[in-house]
């Protein structure tokens, strides 16, 4: 039997039984018990695997220092995706005229001021000003786990505006650094594929905006600096990208001034699962019910 | 011996010993592994304390429908908290210009269009317009955990822009949801005392934007609309709120067109806990390693 997909069905299913909950927005959306509860089992069998790596756990807000994502070149290189939040600091006379906007709905954004905070657009970006000055010996390895903001509404389930993220940043040496990400690559197809997702590694490019950009995404592809796991879920010609893998040379290192315990710019390099889409993948695999998934399936997850 | 309070000393604190992780935005910051675990535990607690009443559990993301907010009064009432969402949509020659000015260092907020997503304010915010229509004989009850957004950058460590509120939800009939709410407050005091923290409930406010604002104050406060469980954190005159309980009455019933089983407006009521706050409760009682804790607190949290 070939597997039908259907960005729209999967849609239909996943809010009739209840997985994710419309709120009038594309790509927002409520996420139901059953829906989480197979997040935080997919999260602990990733624990598992990476216990032994004894990783620094951190968590962050969905909010990040905006001069961070200034600083990092995100927002010059991202500007259609980039959150940035803003807020009203008027007096009782500029109330009076934005109370006055709402009621007639009428434009209200430019009573608004830019705040010191965006959205956290990846996890991995408020770690790296973290770690400025000299690493231990042996580098610095990081486990965490946020939600991020893309500003791409769309319809397509798998194309969320928010979701969360759980990545893992190797920071240290050239050698160090592409081996564990090599290592990941490996876990990662490994512990999708024990979930029965038909996922595959391949080479990938950020979406990097405008004409500029596409040098950018060349010059990334050629010299492979960043993969993604892949698997269909909306689309068997066009698969999902479940997992993703960054090697950043040493650019946060030079950006944030994040040193080798032998004094070189470091290097780093990040993974991160999609969790929303790995649920998302798992559900239009399996089935909607959890209950009724394979049993090698299930083994993995309800251990 | 009198406990010392000071807002610094407990910045100082939590830092010092890794449980939060300075950002460079004020009341934004990341959360260390045993401060995780804490706030973790704590839920799970309220979560047993809360088994028998079999609440729907969702969970929505940091990112809420705009609409929702403007339709009820939410940016009328509390501009100065709340946070939209801006992004580019911008062409190639628009990025050159924002590209220029990120190089300058020069204002570029006129360079962003205001998006269809809020932060979200409270945790209880999305879950009313998903009640839309008629309720069940017996109401609803939603049990829901999200990041909130407020706008007040300060270096108190509790008052913070980003943090998690665990809240339940009671939609209904009044005498149902007052009932409840009465019920929640005794359970709010009864797990905070368990908890060794030296809680006390009483009448409260919400901040109400200027002038008009004050007058809506007074009138929830005579109405004793809101109650909060307060303890002393950062001040022994001034506690801090850990736990708060809102009875709407019907503008939510009234704004989202909720309807009880008989057809009247439904009344709603929520409380919430501030994790975060809980956490630097028990720190600021306790001692910084949770490992010295007394043996009653941790039979609670490690059981």
């Amino acid at each position: 039997m070939t597997p039908e997909f259907s960005s729209k069905s999967l849609y239909d299913d996943l809010v009739k039984f209840g997985h994710i909950i419309p709120v009038g927005v594309p790509g927002i959306f409520g996420r139901g018990a059953i829906f989480e509860d197979i997040l935080t089992r997919f999260e602990a069998a990733v624990g598992r695997l990476a216990a032994s790596d004894h990783a620094t756990k951190v968590h962050f807000p969905p909010c990040i220092n905006r001069q961070i994502l200034q600083k990092s070149l995100y927002i010059d290189s991202f500007p259609q995706l980039s959150g940035t939040v803003f807020s009203f600091t008027g007096n009782d006379a500029a109330h009076r005229e934005l109370s006055s906007r709402l009621k007639d709905d009428k434009p209200w954004g430019d009573l608004q001021t830019m705040t010191d905070c965006c959205l956290t657009p990846a996890a991995c970006y408020p770690v790296y000003p973290t770690f400025t000055g000299t690493l231990p010996t042996d580098g610095a390895l990081v486990d965490v786990q946020n939600w991020v903001f893309r500003h791409e509404p769309s319809d397509e389930p798998t194309r969320m505006q928010a979701f969360r993220v759980h990545e893992y940043v190797r920071l240290g040496t050239t050698d160090v650094v592409v081996a564990w990400r090599d290592l990941w690559l490996q876990r990662g197809l490994d512990i999708l594929l024990s979930l029965g997702l038909a996922v595959k590694a391949e080479v990938a490019t950020d979406p990097f905006f405008g004409r500029g950009g596409r040098m950018l995404a060349a010059n990334q592809r050629e010299q492979k600096l960043k993969f993604e796991v892949v698997c269909p879920v909306i689309s068997a010609e066009k698969p999902t990208a479940l997992c993703s893998f960054n090697y950043h040379q040493d650019k946060f290192g030079t950006i944030f001034n994040i040193k080798t315990s032998t004094g070189e710019t470091a290097d780093t390099a990040c993974l991160g699962f999609g969790l929303e889409r790995i649920v998302m993948a798992l559900l239009k695999t399996h089935g909607m019910d959890p209950g009724s998934w394979p049993k090698p399936v299930r083994e993995v997850l309800w251990t």
